[in-house]
């Protein structure tokens, strides 16, 4: 059953990923879900918590993606990896192509918060070492070449695919989101 | 001679760099650089009027980095286009790895402006068109492998900087800059 929380929590999502941080007003979020003041300062202390909360519940979804994506054994590693980021692309169209909302929120708070810096970072930390793990597999099946690291590969495909969504969203278009998937695996496999 | 505009757009580049547009009143501006209200509002017509005038200052730093870097024939074309992003990245730097205006604000603005969402395409489209005349320079000298298109390489590769930057910028390291520069020209190097 959804709790007042996760309808908190969904609204700040959307709102957050659209307008951003600072343009985001408790009251939108108050509106947005019909939820009296009291109510939220019962489960957030104050903005900030809310959106470190958001984004806690945000990095769930980026898990169900990679758990649906990379825990696949019909699929090669390699494949698998490609995956994830499809899965990421069609969650992007459906939100109207307004990208990742690690990368909105990184970008407008990290030159001021360490606390939004640190948190973000070690999001992307989280995904990467899931991406790693399965580079990891490719490697040793032979997908992907001896001498690369798997770790750095993974830290390299998140941080491209963060760039490609950032003007995926400035255009409202996946392509950048496609032809970053391609030149990547096309490149990544070992020949 | 540094005039009040001038010294307007240097602060207002320092300052939505660092915090957003979002984030920086105009009292911020007013007081980093000693101006009355009065004179900022003969040089603009509001904040957005001053932000997209401080994105053209930012783009004629761009260009004058593209100069210094595209128009060296002394270099090969790839060399020149890796260059380039040397330079940003020692701009970065000494700027406390803060990363890119461009994409702080493209983040930031563009799920709420189109008017900031077209402006920031258009500027990336610009570097894009600069960098892409480099390696077609670059494929006819035999450097680029001739079934690469060069106008989608080059956005491809100013897009995955931009997602090296963010990182950059979340972690104050320039390694991801690094990093992300040694994977594309390695393999966007014909064999």
């Amino acid at each position: 059953m959804e709790t007042i929380r996760d309808r908190l929590l969904e609204a700040g999502m959307t709102l957050l990923l659209q307008r951003g941080y600072n343009a985001v007003g408790l009251q939108a979020v108050l509106q947005a879900t019909g939820t009296p003041k009291g109510s939220f300062y019962h489960h957030f202390r104050n903005k900030e918590d809310f959106a470190l909360q958001a984004i806690d519940r945000y990095m769930e979804q980026v898990h169900e993606g990679l758990d649906a994506a990379l825990c696949d054994p019909a699929q090669p590693p390699l494949a698998r990896v490609r995956r994830f980021f499809e899965i990421s692309r069609e969650k992007y169209r459906e939100e109207g192509h307004l990208g990742c909302m690690l990368g909105g929120l990184g970008q407008e708070l990290s030159g001021v918060s360490e606390v939004f810096a640190g948190k973000i970072d070690q999001c992307f930390r989280d995904i990467a070492e899931r991406l790693s793990a399965c580079l990891t597999e490719a490697q040793q099946r032979g997908e992907l070449a001896v001498d690369e690291d798997p770790q750095e590969m993974a830290e390299l495909l998140l941080n491209c695919w963060e760039g490609a969504a950032l003007r995926s969203r400035l255009r409202r278009d996946p392509r950048p989101l496609d032809d970053m998937l391609e030149f990547y695996f096309a490149r990544a496999r070992a020949d």
